[in-house]
């Protein structure tokens, strides 16, 4: 049995026949590293709850290892990356959804800022105007140090994707084919760019195929890298609502911009703002929604605070300080109170806590030590 | 003491200084006929929880009988009505709000039918796409037997109204002003067509000029007529905002129309959504939402259910029969289950109820009888 290479067992899982996002997430409960499963007994196997029969006998009598020789070759040869369900670079937040690939493969960078990340996608065959907003949300949250993530496709996505870039902020690009090319290959230029300037990534081997099957699944990985989705333009059956449904069984926010009624493409986007989605205009509208996770997992602060805070911070930081020295208050408390822009607040709260001049108790209230 | 007519007190207490439509409403729940307030001692006044000693003065010593006199006869001979709160003919809606007026003067005629009635409302200048669906909702709303309630004002307010009459449905204009003229003036032929097909109405008394600081009372009486409001273009200062806040007050639906971001006009109603108003791309969304107060008021009851029905109701309502004869449903799971317009099963329900097929239970569960 070669073993030629550290990733080769986590191929080998992604061959294993039935086995798909949610019975690896099994395995890896079970197992402190998963890629154990592909060398335990059947009998063991058998006492995972709720792991198929099709995967216990794809697992135990595993015999592919020549074709994931190939496959590891291949993706070698064309400078593709792999990063797997254990490597500490593998991103946090998609690893908390129900159903995460194994390992993902990688042309680009991945890094830490990647954690403070907002997905935008829509329409392909999307409006001037629609246009106009996705590059204006984009721009907007890659100067506030968040990665842009999308699906690469034509219309909404590729102005995401560039609209950050312009910026000079980071975007990640999420394909439903193998990462080693472009799709669609008019975006040859921007897919080089993404991958100076950030990642793109897939869950499927090189060389697969851009198949239309293979999308939904594609944008589970949109949503889960997120803190947040924003549909900027829709039809009744785009795929965007796919993934903005996604994003709510991942516990993500949502977020949609309007359009004028009677604009087939906003009819989606309308959709989900009655089911609930957040209204969007701008920028702000997002973080105000997403701030209180970003607190809670601190990975805003993976953004060197300078490029964040305004020239006032200081005064800003003071201001803050002397509310939250009067009494304890909540993050929306402070917001409110100081009558700062919520990104803002959200910085200089980080900074004072990490400075140790405030404390954070549960249920986001904070202090003054 | 002159009393030449029965309205007389009814104009009194409108001139009473400090008697707004809250202390109203006071002696409204104290006496049985409010206008016996005027008749009281100061003592009897004084038992009235929270009446205002300016107020109590007012009443126990009023004298502008002659003024009252002078006023009744401007307002017969401008060819004016009286609808007094204790009239029938009050809407009943109206009737509910914490701060109705004693009495409505009016141009036209309200009927039953009024009690069915939708608000819409929206900015002075509006642009070519909000007169369109302000156009659009009025007609269909008209359609439906619905009394399109506004003020008249320029912009969405005057194609609202005009939609309804086109529509040859009802409408009712709630002015700032006295009834019996137009405002603003190039709304004169509007305002003639009203009071043939439905009415001009004020609380404000003849001669009465437009005055700004009369507008927002006035958009409580817009909401107040209405099951709900909606706002179709509005800048962040308009008044329909006002008019919004008074509905939630009131315990009406809000409803908000969304536009391009960026568009100055439209974020107010983003505004709105992004605080819980619903938001409306078709006459559809509004029935959705205003249907149990429909059900459980009864007031589609009083158009005639031939105008509401399709063609195909007969089957339709045999439809909902037979879900109704296997379990008692609640109306959202008869309009889920029967696949219809939300407007077509309140219509059939109503009217299988009045024929004493079907019997509601309290939560509006419906069951065959």
């Amino acid at each position: 049995m070669p073993m030629p290479d550290e990733y080769a067992p986590w191929l080998a899982l992604g061959r294993v026949k039935g086995l798909g996002g949610a019975s690896f997430k099994k395995l890896a409960a079970h197992f402190v590293d998963p890629t154990r499963a592909l060398f335990a007994s059947a009998a063991e196997l058998e006492r995972i709850d709720g792991l198929h029969r099709e995967v216990i006998k794809g697992l135990a009598y595993f015999s592919e290892w020549t074709e994931v020789d190939d496959e590891l070759r291949r993706t070698r040869a064309a400078g593709i990356d792999i990063v797997s369900f254990s490597d500490p670079s593998y991103p946090e937040r998609l690893r908390a959804i129900a159903d995460p690939p194994p390992c993902l493969y990688m042309k680009g960078r991945l890094n830490g800022a990647d954690e403070k990340a907002v997905a935008i996608v829509g329409s392909r065959s999307a409006s001037d105007y629609g246009r106009r907003v996705a590059r204006d949300l984009a721009r907007g949250l890659a100067a506030l140090g968040f990665t842009v993530v999308s699906g690469m496709a034509r219309g909404i996505d590729g102005v995401a994707h560039e609209s950050a870039l312009q910026a000079g902020g980071r975007t990640i690009a999420v394909l439903g084919s193998g990462v080693e090319r472009a799709y669609p290959p008019e975006h040859d230029g921007l897919y080089r760019r993404i991958c100076e300037q950030g990642a793109v990534i897939s869950e499927l081997p090189v060389g697969t195929r851009p198949m239309a099957f293979n999308f939904p699944a594609r944008n589970r990985l949109i949503s889960g890298l997120s803190l947040g989705v924003v549909v900027v333009e829709a039809t009744e059956k785009s795929g965007s609502l796919i993934t903005a449904a996604l994003a709510v069984e991942q516990g993500r926010e949502v977020f949609a911009v309007p359009g004028e009624v009677g604009a087939s493409r906003s009819r989606g986007a309308h959709r989900l703002i009655r089911q609930g989605a957040k209204l969007v205009e701008s920028v702000d509208d997002i973080i105000e929604e997403i701030a209180p996770q970003l607190i809670r997992r601190g990975a805003a602060g993976t953004v060197p605070a300078a490029r964040m805070l305004p020239p006032d911070a200081a005064q800003a930081a003071h201001k803050i300080y002397s509310l939250l020295r009067e009494n304890p208050l909540h993050v929306d408390q402070v917001i409110e109170r100081s009558g700062l822009l919520p990104a803002q607040v959200l910085e200089i709260l980080l900074d004072l806590e990490l400075q140790g001049f405030l404390r954070q108790a549960p249920g986001e209230i904070y202090s003054a030590e």
